[in-house]
């Protein structure tokens, strides 16, 4: 069922911000969009490309909205979150953070924790801002949603039905398991791809042979360090036992490869490759 | 001018040779093309897909041919090409493996040294096999070739003539620097991407949550763990002592992103995505 009268406050007006207005615009979910972003650029931006009706001052698009979608940095949107709620009389708050236990934890105990679906739609570029926001690419798109029993079960139903509409495939998590299962497929992914562009950015001082040497396989790997540090510094912040946990199992396994070249121990070394090799099962299960 | 009239030798009818050869025979340079390879499943493919014309063992299809193709793995080639120079007369022999260095020293101080090109083509995916060869993809790309002075001018002229013909970008590079920039912008990306997966498959023990929560930017950063080891412990093997080098700097690059993380030095963790950040400057570019 269609919820066209919806009016929408979408807060953080970039790349996921603003991907998830233009899905809600273009599944017609959505009557009304109004944007918040403390970047007047963004705002106008926004405007002008048609990804909300118009901006508001946060009270004002609080008070307006329906349903609600934080989308920025996920330590303003725990900070934020609070503040929202204390406002909050029948809407729904719903997020789009790549962690969930800092958000979680920043409703926890309030009157109105019952209004806040926790929620993390799998889909992200390397890009941001609001021009990067993308239209048709959720569809088939994981997105989580954690802790339901907490949520209002009209919360929970409307933010289910939206993403449903969407074409998206909910899956259901603890906020804890949340945390600790994107550290092992997501967040030590940036972590490997920021190091490799900074090992290659000290090591080969010839910009133009960088240019003109790098493959595909070297653009793919190092693509994700193209990502902005605004979104990710209070990802980092927010998950730190869990990245610190994964990253110390990271450099363990780089350092099984230094001692097989050490050693010239190449069985090891083609054991090392062949184990990794096992990833493909599970990626060609995901294309299928 | 084309070379119509020419008879070439494809060794190893994988990945690049298959599409080496498949870039031959659809820009009309080759005549006849023949395959080598210890495989009996990989030439009956070959045949199959009509990446080849016919099959000939090795003795024959160098007697044959005018040029030749070596791409089996690099220690191999390595291994393989003085016994090729001993039976050379005017042929030429051309490469296409990731390393030079091995490949140049174990043509050196030989009599026909003249009729080696060393080359490398800077393509390739994750697959491999003849299955994986590929059509219309190598237009645009670097070619590498290495110590074009050691080469009779005949032989060097005839390799830059095929790689113009297939609209590839030539660079010339002395052997030495070639593998360690390669070290630098293609080998450490493997070994980054093998070490990930094999962190990923030892922390999360939930294949469905992989296969679940796996983002585009986790299978960015893993793709190249597809790829096989036939094809990569040979590389490391040869090019051991700067990838050791890149990978001890690659290793220290991640200890300072572990270290903002215990120490909860956010603006160090800033600082260091920032940096990371100025490889979108070198790929922005490529994309031009």
């Amino acid at each position: 069922m269609k919820q066209r009268n919806l009016t929408t406050t979408i807060i953080g007006l970039g790349l996921i911000g603003g991907t998830m207005a233009w899905a809600l615009r273009d599944h017609e979910l959505s009557g009304r969009i109004i944007g918040v972003d403390d970047n007047p650029l963004h705002s106008k931006r926004a405007l002008e490309l048609g990804i909300v009706d118009e901006i508001l001052p946060l009270e004002k698009a609080v008070a307006a909205a329906d349903l609600l979608f934080l989308a920025i940095p996920v330590t303003s949107a725990a900070a934020l979150l609070p503040v929202i709620l204390d406002q909050t009389d029948k809407q729904v708050i719903t997020d789009v953070g790549s962690t969930k236990r800092g958000l979680v934890t920043a409703a926890e105990g309030h009157r109105k924790r019952g209004r806040y679906v926790p929620a993390h739609p799998m889909w992200g570029t390397e890009f941001s801002g609001p021009d990067a926001a993308s239209r048709n690419v959720l569809e088939g798109v994981v997105n989580i949603i954690c802790d339901p029993q907490d949520s209002d079960k009209d919360a929970l139903a409307l933010v289910e039905n939206i993403l449903k509409e969407l074409g998206m495939r909910i899956v259901y998590m603890d906020s804890l398991s949340h945390d600790t299962h994107l550290a092992y497929v997501s967040h030590i992914s940036h972590i490997s791809s920021f190091a490799l562009a900074n090992t290659v950015l000290e090591k080969e001082k010839e910009e133009e042979t960088i240019f003109n040497l790098a493959s595909s396989g070297f653009e793919s790997t190092v693509r994700l360090a193209k990502s902005n540090s605004d979104t990710w510094v209070p990802v980092f912040k927010q998950n730190k036992e869990n990245v610190l946990d994964v990253l110390n199992e990271y450099i363990s396994q780089l350092r099984k490869f230094k001692s097989s070249l050490e050693k010239e121990n190449w069985d090891y070394l083609n054991e090392l490759i062949e184990s990794s090799n096992k990833i493909r099962k599970v990626l060609d299960k995901k294309q299928q």
